[in-house]
């Protein structure tokens, strides 16, 4: 490993992403990415009794799958790192607790992803980890009870507003094979733009993209077409449009390359999902479902993957605060 | 670092505590411990307008005064590793929103403390970090709102319960120093007992600190009287009596030399705590607080610190879940 700049690590014994898995819910099934997930379910419910037992259930299959594609026994997993949007992140503890690997409990709002790539990688590059999971889920019915109303209420949506995603990804990283790799990482800073708005994540969170794209591209010395692609999760149409402008005044044109996850995964026009999609579980199920299958069959032989998160609760909006966000970058090469 | 057993592993460059800060409550103000805080409140507003803000400043000041012991600028910290028990951990990220040090969101509920002090150490041992900072918060007022009852319904705890500490711990990691050093870390999984009393955390989390404490003394060959002290955090009362059973049907006594840091915290008789206290602040500021300066002042040489979590919410347990647990341990040696 070595530290490039100020807060960017070329992995220099890259990090090996043996497999990865995804499931997702109803109206992501419907969705253009439908073909690349392992598993789409009927309902929100998946035969529990409420949505948070479900969400549980989703981490917990999507992680199973995983390891069975990695082909590698639970018993040499040597840690696990996930998190997701439930208070005191249930989905993941309850989803988890029979995995019976030591377990580090994150919390990234929907940068939870990579923030745990990030840490696994640094556990293997380390010598701490030979193989490490990585997890995140969330849950739509589950994060609009929990963030804004009862969905039995029937609110309307604002046009700035995400649709939460159903679904989880995972990924078994581990310190040989071969490939995709990641070559090196960027962890974020806590950057708050002053957005209150808790309907308007996309803006709220694109300063944090911001900061750490371009502290990647001057730490690393690279511009933005060293990538085939650039992606954000979960930015939405709106972040996604203020990051262009804001990365453009630095004198960086990410315009061509970039796409963000909760932009991909609904089809707007059909799905009535406004600014686009969010969650821990978008760019974690875009991720391992379509970015990986697009890596394994050398459409993108480079990616930047930035996972953004807004460090809000529903609390911290009815006080009146303004909305965090923090933004982890890691580039994954072929 | 090597690895021992199945999940210990022993730092070869031990990581240094270069110093630790800790700002509590009233409550705790009163308890037997008061010597050892740096600042005590007079009361839980501490001149802001609800709990959260307030505990938000509790964790910001404490961080500050953390770094302002080390002598160390925030610029030459490379990481921070902080939680709490607040929904999506706004307590840490509010607070340190303006430290501008790349920044890792944790949680282990209780466990966060000494998670995170495993996460930095991974991260410094590893060559990423050459310092790094750990911290997290629990507050009275906002816990119990937010995991049982508003406090102005004046509701009857049983004797079981805990009381949560309403206080901030923070320590300053580095690769180098006089020491204290953190020699050893056994990270642990979760494990769940069944319990569904979420009024009786000790019970439910002392599976999990057997586990971990068992794993450690078959991983290192060690017995319980190569420390001077054992303490967990929190069991309280009940569960520090559950778990000195437990582990002795394992043939290890650790009655003479353990404590736990929920008993050591308030005065049972006197401040009517039940139980003894908890919450993600208690172990950290009772060991950046008082364990430290027994390290610091040679009373104790060789400590094993085990911080516990009750990795659940409200919702769970009013969907009829049990709890499940985790502890990570850490070695600290001179």
């Amino acid at each position: 490993m070595k530290k490039v700049g100020k807060q960017t690590f070329m992995l220099t014994n890259p990090v090996n992403i043996t497999s990865t898995a995804c499931i997702v819910g109803p109206k992501e099934k419907d969705g253009p990415l439908h073909k690349y997930f392992d598993q789409t379910l009927e309902d929100e419910f998946w035969g529990e009794s409420t949505w948070e037992k479900a969400e549980s259930k989703i981490i917990k299959e999507t992680v199973a799958t995983a390891l069975a594609k990695s082909g590698i026994a639970s018993a040499d997993i040597d840690f696990c790192f996930a998190g997701d949007l439930l208070n005191q992140c249930i989905s993941s503890s309850f989803g988890l607790r029979d995995a019976n690997i030591p377990f580090f409990g994150v919390f990234g709002a929907c940068s939870t992803f990579v923030e745990s790539a990030i840490l696994a990688s640094m556990s293997i590059d380390g010598g701490f980890a030979t193989n490490a999971i990585c997890a995140s889920s969330s849950h739509f019915c589950s994060a609009e009870k929990q963030f804004r109303f009862p969905l039995e209420l029937g609110n309307q949506r604002p046009p700035t507003s995400q649709w939460t995603v159903t679904g989880a990804g995972s990924m078994i990283l581990s310190k040989t094979g071969q490939g995709p790799f990641i070559t090196s990482i960027t962890p974020g800073k806590i950057v708050d733009m002053g957005i209150k708005d808790a309907n308007n994540m996309g803006g709220a969170m694109a300063g944090a993209a911001e900061d750490t794209i371009i502290r990647h591209f001057e730490d690393t010395g690279r511009t933005p077409d060293y990538y085939d692609a650039i992606f954000t999760g979960d930015l939405g149409y709106i972040g996604k449009d203020i990051l262009i402008d804001l990365v453009k005044s630095h004198g960086y044109n990410i315009k061509n390359n970039y796409n963000d996850c909760g932009v991909l995964i609904f089809d707007k026009d059909k799905q009535d999902t406004h600014s686009g999609g969010s969650g821990c579980g978008c760019i974690a199920s875009v991720f391992s479902g379509y970015i990986f299958n697009q890596l394994q069959y050398k459409k993108l032989n480079k990616v930047l993957l930035v996972a953004t998160g807004a460090l809000m609760n529903a609390t911290s909006s009815q006080q009146g605060e303004s909305i965090p966000g923090i933004a982890h970058a890691i580039s994954i090469e072929l």
